[in-house]
C-alpha cells in the first residue's frame, strides 16, 4: 500500500537521496517552508491534509487539525512544542503516533557531556586560554589542578536515553552515577534518587549534569535553593534546556567561586546575545546548542525514519514512541 | 631491620606526613637539593651513599656510584635519564632492583588523550574561541562539525600502561583500537600491529595517539614520511614525548590541511618559547606537559612507594619494576 509522506525538514543532500531511494512506492510531499535547522518550529502548512505520515516538525494545529494522520515523527529529542495534553489525547483517540528522534542525539549528548567533564577535569579550556593569549607554559599551577573522573559522584537531573549512554560512557571511570527522575525504577550503575532526596544527593556530587526538558514542572528547577545544596566547588553541565536554570542564580553562585565551574550546552535565550553576562562569568563555558551535533546528522534522521517506516508498515514496534 | 631512605623529590605537606608516617621505624635522608617538580633531574648528592633506598630522581652517577643502594624509584613514568645499557648492567650485577611510577600516571594520561580526542570530536576549542573573541553562536557550523567516536578507529603509538588504560576507557565507544609494539602479544580489545604494518595502519586511523617514550628508536618516529601515511584529515596526539616528532614535519601537516588536528601535552623544547610556530598553527592545540597531571599526585606517588617498601621488606613482588 502506498503511503503519503509529508516532510518539512530540508535534509542536506545525501540524506536526501537516502530518503528517496528508501522510501519506494510511497509518495513524498515537501513542505512549502521547509526547514535546514531541526529546531525550527515549522510553518502551518496546507498539504498536510493529504499525509498518513509527517516527518520533521509539523505545527501542533496542524497534527490536531489533520484526520488522516496515522504518525508522526519529529526530527529532535526535545518536543517542547507537543508536550500538551489536548495533542496527546487527540492524537490517541484518533490512534495516531508519534515518535521523536532521541536515539539519533543520545550518543552525541552524552559524548559532549563526557567531554564537557573531561574538558574541566583535565583543564583544557584554562591552557587553549593559555595559548591564545601570551602562550606562558603554567606546568605546575594546571598539573596540580588537574583532576581524574575515577572515583568521583556524578549527579544526572532527569535519565532518558541521554543519561542511559553517558552512564555506559562513564562505567569504566568507577565513577558513582546518581540520577533523579519521577519514576524510581532501579537501574544498573545508577542509583536512582526520588525527588524528596535531591537536596541530599546535590551535597554529595562532584558533577551535576542537567538533561531536563522543557516543561512547566521543570522551569527554574536549578534555582538558588537547590545551587545552595552543591558541594562546594562542584561542576555543573547542561545540556537539557536553557529554561531549567535561573541564570542569576547561576551567575550569583559562579561569581561567589562555590561553584567551581559551568559548562552549558543551553541557555536561555537560543542564541545567547554578545552581552549576556554568561559569556564572561568566571569559569563558565559555552557551545552553541551542539550537545547533539553529529557529522551525519540527516543521515541518521532518516536512517531512524526509515527503520521505524519499515516497522509501520510491517506492524513492529516504533522506537523512540512517545505518544 | 631499619632502613635508610634517600628522598629528592619535595613533596607536598600532606604527601611529605603520609611519607613520615609510613616509614615507621625506618631513617628518612632529604636530599640537600629537593626538587618540587619530579620532571626535573636532580643534583648529585653524597648523602646518597648511606642510603639503601631512593626515592625521587637520583642522579644516574650516584645510582652507578653507591653500591649500598638496593632499590630505586623514580617519581616519574618517563626515565630517558636511567634507560642506559650501562646502568642496567651494573644495577642487574648488584642485585639493585629500578622502579617507575608509571601506574601512577597511568589513569591521568589516558583520560587527557580521551579528553582531547572528545574536545576535538566535539568542537569544544572552537566553541571557546568563539566565546573568547566575538561571542558569536556558530550553531549550524559547529553542530554539522562535531563527530562521534563511535566506530571510528584509533591507532596507539606505543602500548603499555597509558595504552592499556585508554584502551579500557574507548571500550564503551566500540571504537577499533590498533596499537603498534614490539612485542606483538595479543590483548583483549586490541588489535597489536607489527612495526612493519604501520603505514597500512595509519592510513586507516581517524585517531593516531602517540604515547613514545624518549629513546635511540623513537627519535623523530613521527617524521615526514609518516605523517604522509596518514588518512586526511586524521587527529593526532602526543601525551609520550616531544621528540619522538619532527615538529617542521608535523607544522607542515598542519599547514597544508592535511592533518585534520593535533594535540600536543609534549613538545621539544618544554616549555615551548612563546615564539615558537606551533603555538599558532592552525588545528593545534597545546597543554603544558600535564597530561599526567592529578591533584593528589604527590600522595599518590607516596601510596606507591610504600606499597612498593611493604613488598619489599616482605619480599614480594613490586609494582611498575623497570629493571
Amino acid at each position: 500500500m502506498s503511503l503519503t509522506i509529508w516532510c518539512n525538514t530540508e535534509f542536506r543532500p545525501n540524506a536526501a537521496r537516502l530518503l528517496n531511494e528508501g522510501l519506494g512506492s510511497h509518495r513524498l510531499i515537501v513542505a512549502q517552508s521547509a526547514n535546514a535547522s531541526v529546531l525550527t518550529a515549522g510553518a502551518s502548512d496546507a498539504s498536510l491534509a493529504e499525509a498518513d505520515i509527517a516527518l520533521g516538525q509539523p505545527h501542533v494545529d496542524d497534527c490536531l487539525r489533520y484526520k488522516r494522520l496515522r504518525w508522526i515523527e519529529l526530527t529532535t529529542a526535545g518536543y517542547t512544542r507537543y508536550d500538551r495534553d489536548d495533542l496527546r489525547e487527540t492524537l490517541r483517540a484518533r490512534g495516531t503516533v508519534m515518535t521523536n528522534a532521541s536515539s539519533v542525539f543520545a550518543d552525541p549528548c552524552a559524548q559532549h557531556v563526557l567531554a564537557m567533564m573531561l574538558g574541566l577535569a583535565r583543564q583544557l579550556p584554562a591552557s587553549l586560554r593559555d595559548q591564545l593569549t601570551d602562550q606562558s607554559w603554567n606546568y605546575t599551577e594546571r598539573r596540580y589542578d588537574s583532576r581524574l573522573l575515577t572515583g568521583q559522584t556524578v549527579l544526572l537531573l532527569g535519565y532518558g536515553a541521554i543519561g542511559r549512554r553517558l552512564a555506559e560512557l562513564l562505567a569504566p571511570f568507577g565513577m558513582t552515577v546518581l540520577a533523579v527522575r519521577r519514576q524510581v525504577r532501579s537501574e544498573r550503575g545508577v542509583r536512582i534518587i526520588p525527588e524528596e532526596h535531591v537536596s541530599a544527593a546535590l551535597a554529595q556530587a562532584d558533577h551535576v549534569v542537567n538533561i531536563l526538558p522543557d516543561n512547566d514542572s521543570t522551569r527554574n528547577y536549578v534555582n538558588a535553593r537547590r545551587l545552595s545544596c552543591f558541594k562546594s566547588g562542584a561542576r555543573f553541565y547542561n545540556v537539557g534546556r536553557g529554561t531549567t536554570v535561573d541564570q542569576n542564580a547561576l551567575l550569583d553562585a559562579l561569581h561567589s567561586g562555590r561553584l567551581g565551574a559551568a559548562y552549558l550546552d543551553v541557555t536561555d535565550p537560543e542564541p545567547l546575545p554578545p552581552s549576556h553576562a554568561l559569556w564572561t562569568a568566571p569559569n563558565c563555558y559555552i557551545t552553541p546548542h551542539t550537545a547533539g551535533g553529529r557529522h551525519d546528522q540527516d543521515e541518521a534522521l532518516v536512517r531512524h525514519f526509515l527503520a521505524n517506516l519499515a516497522a509501520f508498515e510491517g506492524g513492529g514496534t516504533l522506537v523512540d514512541q512517545i505518544v
